[in-house]
């Protein structure tokens, strides 16, 4: 009997019988399939449980064999028969490091699911910091009606995107859309990304590319896991190859930028904006300074909140495959290699 | 010689340069090819004025034959030479009431310099509203971390623009680019518009459509100029056809809808957000209650603010355009209807 646990409250019913007729079907498939045939009750080959909270899950942690949703390192550490952990978030960071699961468990994330509410968040950002909308705001709390100065527009604009996965394509793809004159792609290696990319640079040539680049990006949009790479990449050096006009928006890891000089350059002016949906640290305490560094947004880790429904479709819809996939003994879709941490 | 009165703060020097040379081209070439023939030296034909100010204006306001810029009723009160007006706004309300201008003066609008920079306002104030930014912003000011609830995207969602013209267009392109299911076009007049629209319906078919459509709009864009057809169009029984989820954006004029009735929904949750760009009274005062309305976003009439630099390059590119037409004795580009008034 393979037990599947899955820790999700924002599921609806039809995701749950989703998740129900897939698991059934898939083990009895491959019970039928398998020579030993072990059970030729698919109904019974394996058992879903929809895990009420943390400590519903802590008490029978050591029986599943599968697991979907999110999940700590702290928490996995009982899950001691764990074979497969599909994860419900983009990021997997946590869960690479050595230890985190039991010796050869497979691992799967999710990032797919987020290119689109992600990309929104994206769009949003851009136009609320180039069009003054935090200004405007303030104004109307204050009850007072007067036009602020010059705004600026996502049309002809040019755009450097570190992270050309997903959520990096899907910005692009949405940037292009809305008449960005130019978008850069910087990914970890050399190699094609999509066309909405006018140019692909790899992360090594970022600093090159900058000192080079005569109208310098009007924002750099920041997509990328926490991986060894991608740590402290975006240097107070880089940032200082970046035009005073330019915003910096990140959403993939806040260890992925120097936080300390990105303050510094935005409460001097250096930089003309900010929003950041990933900070170090997590959450963020009260009375830290980024709070009150000027021209910055920030929201608590909610750029891809599961919350959106098409999120939840396009996450549930690649855990039914991976379920027939792992059944099936196939290749995973989105298998993080454990090694390289991506 | 015609005298050609420019009054426009927002001008680069290559903007001048621009109006000078069209201006001087085509009267020369009017000139030339007048059987009259008055004046054979192309380059005094005509003169182009930059005014300073008002007060500059309204020292010589009687010796313009043509005018470009944003113009007051009052303002004009004393131009009695004027046989056009290039009108640098997109709506022409005011300026079509009799006596406004002089006797056989022609007016043009400018709206189609606002699509893109009009459109990008109503995307940033859709995200808003959908991803809770506000309430996000909030939370960031009292140094609070942690996630609210849901949040919807453009991506999937139902849209109904009212308003099929450069603006209603260019915001249906981009939320069709950005996903949107379906947006419905909503015209004075039975006919086309652009692909963008899934669907194109009368004013006169508002009520009845919004009735028989069971899913009902994620939001309802009011993009028309004020006209005896558009003033109080949404009224408070549209509004309750809509569903308690729709969200308002208003960035044509504020008589265009019920302010009263909207208020009143917004405070009782019967409707789920608005932002206006255009209000009754402009300015709004101080202690209005619309500035303390729940779910409510307020801009200052800046939705169109032509500091965006390629809105003022349509806009002069326009004019150019329309000063050949004007010597040529050519039709104009955009010329209003004053018995109509659009």
């Amino acid at each position: 009997m393979t037990r599947i646990g899955i820790l999700a409250d924002y599921l609806t019913e039809k995701h749950k019988e989703q998740i129900l007729t897939a698991a059934e079907a898939e083990a009895a498939e491959a019970a039928a399939a398998s020579v030993s045939g072990a059970s030729a009750s698919g109904a019974f080959a394996c058992e879903v449980v929809f895990l009420k909270d943390q400590d519903d899950f802590k008490a029978q942690a050591d029986t599943f064999e599968v697991l979907y949703g999110y999940f700590s390192p702290e928490l996995l550490k009982t899950a001691t028969h764990l074979k497969y952990l599909a994860g419900a978030a983009s990021g997997v960071d946590k869960l690479v490091a050595p230890g985190v699961l039991p010796p050869g468990a497979r691992l799967t994330h999710s990032n797919q699911s987020y290119g689109i509410t992600i990309s929104e968040h994206i769009l949003m950002m851009l136009l609320m910091l180039y069009r003054r909308e935090p200004e405007y705001m303030a104004l109307a709390s204050a009850h007072d009606w007067h036009a602020l100065g010059s705004i600026r527009s996502i049309y002809g604009s040019r755009f450097y995107i570190v992270g050309t996965g997903n959520i990096g394509t899907n910005t692009a793809q949405r940037l292009k859309a809305l008449g960005a004159a130019h978008v850069t792609g910087v990914k970890r290696t050399p190699g094609a990304a999509d066309a909405a990319f006018d140019r692909v640079i790899t992360t090594g040539e970022l600093a090159e590319t900058l000192q080079n680049d005569a109208a310098g990006p009007d924002a750099l949009i920041l997509c990328v896991p926490e991986t060894a790479d991608t740590k402290g990449l975006i240097t107070a050096e880089i940032m200082d190859l970046l035009p005073s006009t330019c915003v910096i928006i990140n959403v993939g890891r806040g260890t992925v930028l120097d936080q300390e000089a990105l303050m510094n350059r935005l409460n001097d002016g250096r930089l003309a904006g900010a929003a950041l949906d990933v900070v170090v640290p997590e959450p963020l305490p009260a009375g830290h300074p980024l709070w009150e560094t000027k021209n910055l947004l920030i929201t608590p880790h909610i750029s891809g909140n599961m919350s959106l429904s098409h999120t939840v479709d396009l996450n549930i819809d690649l855990f039914c495959r991976n379920l027939r996939h792992y059944f099936n003994n196939e290749p995973l879709e989105h298998e993080v290699d454990l090694k390289k941490g991506y």
